[in-house]
């Protein structure tokens, strides 16, 4: 039996771990999880499972709560997160939250040795160098959550990682690959939402047709696996049928297909080194889809793409800088204050203007982000 | 350093494995090998490495090769095969050599313990049961050579071989998969030998085209992995690009691919779990291929595709029965002696008359097959 701490329960992966959670209640306990502000979805998952431990974003919503489950402890607010993160019964943490506000927590779990499945794209891209450095410290084992990711890493399974000669990170282009650069000028908020082959949240299908989400998946990739990033490619793949691959110095090439479902890769971050079946997934028919299609990708239409390799280069500060630039431009173009074209621009000028600081702290890296998410602010007043 | 003994040196697998021990002197050793009647070819390989032992078809072209390599020690013949396969210094034995002829040979190795990398599909075909059995019983490795089974083997790394769902062999489709089966009446040996992907001897480029081939590796499959009939998949795919995939209980599907290059999967036998480099190999570049193809196989189509699937899980003789009619089969075609559609209706109507025997030992297989050829024979007289 695998004990789970779950951090961001009633997100799009928060609420899809708790659906494995609940299909393979023989194999996983929720020993702890955090929600935001959803109170419903917090109830409803309180009303399926029975943990310990659950923490919430204010101190009334923890005392409401309490009134109605008086067999479940509630707590609050970052220190919350922490408790729910290194809850002493806990060996996995999910970490399925948000932006930069897991990052104390999961690091506070590392120190604890705890395996850390990882769909936080935030805490490996601005502060990677200090989760792995402590993860090998400690010896915490982490496991990606992201489709991709899990794709690279099953494709390393058994190997001689030594071996490794490229990893091939699939795109499949997003809501606006078939448009060019000058069609981008006046796209819509409600056509950039139309992504083609995964359903998601808003934030994360902006990115996937900037394709600042694969940028900064080629980030998490360079620092979850070591890999220079010249030997890191992105593949425009339109079918997102091949989640990613690895190229080994004999010329083979390793990969894991499947239907896009996000359980698949959630769920093996939790069975690793096993597999178990999911209810209802969609098997994969290939002679049903009938062609998979290949493009190299163009870094002048994927301006974005290329900022993150930048910044990926460079390191440092200029990661949280990038992340943040680009987290505040998305929220301005959902908010129609600035166009689709204007989100890589606000970033470029981030980055332009930034001025680097190699190997952050922790306090450093939140006050760069904190500060260019007003520098992004001031752009538009 | 492996110590390396090789049946079949002189034909296509057999010279490709020299050059791999050649590129990685440092890594392993030819102990001994065997050839046929290539005498030229055999001098070749005594030029470039320096094996102890070598066994050809003819005391006479033993005693001539003594002659000439007073070093190395000559043997020929059915017990030369042995004694090569055996040599005590030997740990990985590479079967090489086409038809029946290693199978004695073989399972002596096998008792020894040593690895056997086994490229020779009728070992599989006509003695799995004996082989696996033996194998098992004196626990020595059975490593694919054939590039399907080494990229389902590859697949399988560092995975619970419990989880498999299903084998998906991919085909080609052979030389004639652009035509109809009316279309296949008038063709003749040249089409036929025009494969489009590989370049193969004779006799497999015919199985490939008749889709025998693919029949007899997914009963290789089947021996080599455990896994029902029914759990086997065959799926057209004209690139050759993904040598094969593994399905499993989370429907993930691990596959491997690359450029076609028999290299490959050879030096994955001997460096494994390792992977080593590959002078001059083609790294894959799909952005380059574009596209790749799926589609499902039609059995009407490709008759002995369903011929061999008919006798996979009949088992027992008629395996023996099947293959040698093919062999004959095709070895009449190449003569002109009979029509390519013709291959199959020999194979079917063998198949028909055939008494089947379960678990047969090594002789009553060396018998029907060689009883299974005169019938053929008698066929066209």
């Amino acid at each position: 039996m695998k004990k789970i701490s779950l951090l961001g329960a009633t997100g799009s992966i928060g609420l899809q771990t708790i659906d494995i959670l609940e299909q393979h209640a023989d194999q996983f306990q929720l020993v702890a999880f955090s929600s935001g502000r959803n109170m419903e979805a917090t109830r409803n998952i309180l009303r399926k499972l029975t943990p310990q431990l659950v923490s919430v974003m204010t101190a009334d919503d923890a005392h409401a709560l309490q009134q109605e489950f008086p067999n479940v402890a509630f707590t609050y607010g970052n220190d919350g997160l922490v408790e729910v993160a290194t809850h002493p019964e806990t060996t996995v943490l999910v970490n399925a939250v948000l932006g930069s506000v897991g990052l104390a927590s999961t690091l506070a779990a590392i120190r604890m040795g705890k395996t850390i499945a990882i769909a936080n794209k935030e805490t490996l891209v601005t502060a990677g160098h200090l989760v792995m450095s402590e993860a090998k410290k400690y010896n915490a084992p982490i496991l990606p959550v992201d489709s991709e990711h899990s794709a690279l890493f099953q494709s390393m399974n058994g190997e001689n990682i030594k071996r490794i000669e490229r990893l091939i990170l699939t795109a499949s282009g997003g809501s606006f690959r078939d448009k060019t650069r000058a069609e981008l000028e006046g796209v819509t908020v409600k056509d950039a939402l139309n992504h083609p082959n995964w359903s998601m949240g808003a934030k994360i299908t902006i990115d996937s047709a900037t394709m600042m989400n694969k940028g900064l998946e080629v980030i998490e990739a360079h620092v979850l696996f070591d890999m220079p990033y010249d030997n890191i490619d992105v593949l425009l793949h339109r079918e997102s049928i091949i989640h990613s691959m690895v190229e080994y110095s004999d010329t083979s090439v390793m990969a894991q297909l499947g239907s896009p479902d996000m359980r698949v890769p959630i769920q093996y971050a939790l069975s690793y080194p096993d597999r178990l079946p999911i209810a209802n997934a969609q098997r994969l028919n290939l002679a049903q889809i009938g062609q998979l299609h290949f493009k190299e990708v163009d870094f002048d239409r994927y301006r974005a793409l290329k900022l993150a390799y930048d910044a990926g280069r460079a390191g440092g500060t200029v990661l949280t800088a990038m992340n943040a630039a680009n987290e505040a431009a998305v929220a301005l173009f959902l908010d129609e204050k600035i166009t689709f074209l204007q989100i890589e621009e606000c970033i470029e000028r981030v980055m332009d203007a930034h001025n680097n600081i190699l190997l952050p702290d922790l306090e450093t890296i939140l006050a760069v982000d904190s500060e260019t998410r007003k520098i992004v602010q001031s752009m538009v007043k």
